[in-house]
């Protein structure tokens, strides 16, 4: 049984403890800690059988009983709260991004190698069952050698113009995922990219110094080559769709929708639209990477996703930025010395 | 806080157990009974934090905390267990069929109606994503006055030849579904059936006495039709479809399947099959169904699906077995001094 | 070279002129036989190259150049002139319905067997693309031994109340293509039907004495079931679809659409409704039968579809008229007598 | 009655000699010159109904009678013969690319504009059914201001190696479709390129200078960003989609198949793969640009696609093959004092 303690129960935290609740065998949550208990967290506590409820995450830091973390906490204390946790000898399940910046990160990478704990990063999307079935298409061969890898990921909803300029920005907000899914996909790492930005959904946006339309273009040290397309508000719901090509074929996925039901009047024939929230769509994928974590830990397995990857798709998302603002395609090894 | 004893656990009350511990509110499961406990019951017992384990059902029939009883034991005492809970005061969620036959599912209808309990059936497809979509397309009005009804659903995998003799044919197992769900869908009764079977999959299931193909014609009372096909065996998967065709259009529902993934290769383009098993198809309605009974015994709601309708549906399925016996049409009043 | 004769220039013999000139090798358009000549049909005989356009029939059956003729006409005068035709030396491709009776089918049948000619009947269907793919799937075997045969059919628009008294009815009129087709997909003759109609589109329709839905049930030789459902009016379109399940698997047919565009707005995610008109449907269809009839006259090949499938699948029409009526299952082996 | 000349008799040739014998209503096909008449040729050349055939396409110039010519010959003639036509008083229909290069296209540009006559370019996929549904939803104003456009072209089998050096390279052979597709559906100018090239099917097309697959990222006048991906090889079938996004939704198009048939059996649930060859899959789309020329031509309407067309998307493939080559996005205002 491993003893967890969950830091931070927002909107990412709940549903983190709903899903171990509901199916995720080998775990305990014993601690949560949140900066102000409510009413609510209290219920939520007491339904998950946890002893510790605390508004000091310091205290489940101590806790000895503790095995492993869940940071849920905001993303500017993630890498301060990753590098607590792993020297107080705790496991670390991470949500992402570990921190916008390489630094942070940096110490983070340091840490889990002296440590030798598991360190998870919550790329939550390698383990939705859509993208599941992609990469295994890929990787048992399938469509061969791969040449083409599309991803089309756009959201329903813009953010508030409050919350753009802590974001990081849409590349490193977004774009991001689709970064980490070439790679996932692909096997291989990028050598060059080149993204081409536009203010078209808000114009608060681009006042904020953002934008939200964007295009992407991967050129893999494989030869492939990546194609990634976003934006902040697709009004017909989150749209995520992704494609491989490959020597022998292609591979790809589509939307889930609430139901399979199909109307046809004399207007047209109508499906359903996708998913709307990131929280429904992916409900299950955030269930599966703790249940891999809870694996990875109870058997000194690997974790699935380590703070290398999210280093390295940090990265990529900051050399879109920085293409797009410069204009120009932007080499990996211009990040080498960093 | 609604308290619930669970009779039976196997298949059916292991799904009816988990899905209450990932996600039905206001309720706690107070005991378990079932006939050999085992260490893995004893687990369960545990891990769902209920106070009481018995070989001994009517334990749980005299805990006066236990509110509501869901009875998932072997289909042969269903009804008799249903008479027992209500004259113990315990409202009653009961696994289909209450009885294969119409007397005993009258005792129940008596007894329900004197003890003013709520008494609901798991006619689970009624609350299936899907069929829910197709339900809400033709009560809204969308399609206008219902014209045809079709239902196609066919099992992965046969029975054994060992299960034939007690599940009352083809008709009572299998189509009793089809039949409820025609009711449900079409929201008239049903004033002549016409069924026509065959052994085409097993012949085994021939020597039985029962077939293993079905073709079945409705006619209903406000003059709409209704086609059903059923198999025992669809090699593809457990396929689950439905349509209903009307004044003003066509609303139709296809299978669920893993994943959205489509694999083009010289060989063709390939989707996922259809999920295989009946209790992956529906896991998401049997949690439904528990949650609406619950909801109905917490406020005194009506429930949604009664004793009456399981009687209904019976009735239809031995109308179904009459008219294939006898190949002639039968019409539901000869039934109706029963 | 075939030199061809057409007989009747209304909708379905433009579609044939038509059809032949933009793609039906090895055959010339000699002449073109309308009971009113108008300016339209002139400029059409003339852009076909007819060297003989007359208002009497009789003049084509008499001109020596001509191998063989295209039967346009009305319905009531289908039999005589296939049976003149004949008997003048000509090669026959009669349009649906040869005759709603039995005895002048007969006759036609008895003049084909005198004459050692060519004899094709218009069940277009056949030669659609989709029903085409539908036939090989399972005459590749693909999907084992049938089980079980679906087909769906319904109108985009009701006929006229003037044209139900001279149609022979829904099943004979609309049914019977449903019928040929369950015998071709199939390979299998029919044992016995079981039809069941309503009146739920026009009032005028039940007026007239017919139906204008309907569902029936047919029990083939080789066991199999089939189940066809018909409407008079569906308001999204011509609909036309098929299933058949077999052993090994299942295919499924579906309508075509104007193009494969699909819409997602707030609204919900639209694509094209089915074709509207069943001449916009099948208009390959009717192209290719015409071709294989050339083929058949020029090669001596037999023909794909011959008078004895129109007779049979009119004895099937007509099973599923007296089976509606009278309310009961009807055997085929009624009708050996006649 | 618009008297034809067809110059060239290749394959296009045939396709379109065949387009317009099945349904171009307004013309009449005078004259056939092909450099060596072989007896295939003088049999369509007869089905057509053409008084004149010559292996010298001058004499078609010199026939007072002809009033439009279709240019099919081998692509470095087309401009030339072009000039040629237009100053001999003849409308001009010329198949893609008007030229290889600038200049010549200006050559034909400016004779356009002094000679006052119809020049259509043979950009087809604008009149593709899909392609037109795709545009009609545009500008429709269905899906709002446009955002991203992509589009999706994959051959079914890569030139041969002795092909690649006269085809001017991927961008100007096969992405040159695409660059004008975007122009047609954004109704915009492109701004700026950027493409990446890589050889992943053939090493003979990298040793003979050229790539396989491309990636192409547009930035739009209007704001919009445009996204290509070409392949010369798709082992599944001719792969032909296409996607615009805009503020009020997204409209996409898929591929054309030969059928409806979807198989389900235990080894998945497989559909048709798209259709194979470009001429098949847009076979209507080659009689329908004819059909309009036909049109311009007869009622002095302005050409749906004129030589400027040409000029730009011409431009745009060499911005992509420059990018490509110097690795830096390419503004298009580089080009404007060419």
């Amino acid at each position: 049984m491993v003893q967890l303690g969950i830091i931070g129960v927002g909107r990412i935290g709940k549903v983190h403890i709903q899903g171990i609740l509901s199916g995720v065998p080998g775990t305990h949550i014993r601690g949560i800690a949140a900066p102000h208990i409510t009413e609510e967290i209290q219920t939520l506590a007491r339904s998950a059988g946890a002893e510790v409820l605390t508004e000091d995450f310091r205290v489940l830091l101590r806790d000895p009983h503790i095995d492993a973390v869940l940071i849920c906490s905001p993303t500017d204390t993630h890498a301060d709260i990753s590098v607590e946790a792993l020297r107080a000898g705790k496991h670390v399940f991470c949500e992402k991004p570990v921190d916008l910046g390489l630094v942070k990160i940096q110490t983070v990478i340091d840490e889990v190698a002296v440590s030798g704990l598991k360190y998870q990063v919550g790329f939550n999307r390698r383990f939705d069952h859509n993208y599941q079935a992609l990469h295994r298409a890929v990787t048992s061969g399938k469509i061969g050698q791969v040449q083409i890898i599309k991803i089309c990921s756009r959201d329903s909803e813009p953010p508030t113009p409050k919350f753009v300029p802590s974001s990081g920005g849409l590349f490193l907000d977004m774009t991001v995922h689709d970064l980490d899914m070439v790679r996932f996909l692909s096997g291989s790492e990028v050598e060059e990219v080149y993204a081409a930005g536009s203010v078209l959904v808000d114009e608060a946006i681009g006042r904020a110094g953002d934008v939200d339309t964007a295009a992407v273009v991967l050129r893999l040290e494989n030869g492939a080559l990546g194609l990634i397309d976003n934006s902040r508000r697709a009004v017909y719901g989150y749209d995520q769709r992704a494609e491989v090509f490959g020597a022998l074929g292609c591979v790809s996925i589509g939307n889930d929708a609430p139901s399979t039901a199909v109307l046809s009047t004399a207007d047209g024939v109508t499906s359903e639209k996708p998913l709307w929230f990131f929280l429904e769509r992916y409900l299950s994928a955030f269930q599966e990477e703790v249940r891999q974590f809870i694996d990875a830990v109870a058997n000194d397995y690997p974790v699935p996703v380590g703070v290398e990857d999210a280093r390295k798709a940090t990265l990529l998302a900051m050399a879109c930025t920085r293409s797009a603002r410069e204009r120009r395609p932007v080499r990996m090894d211009e990040f080498y010395d960093m």
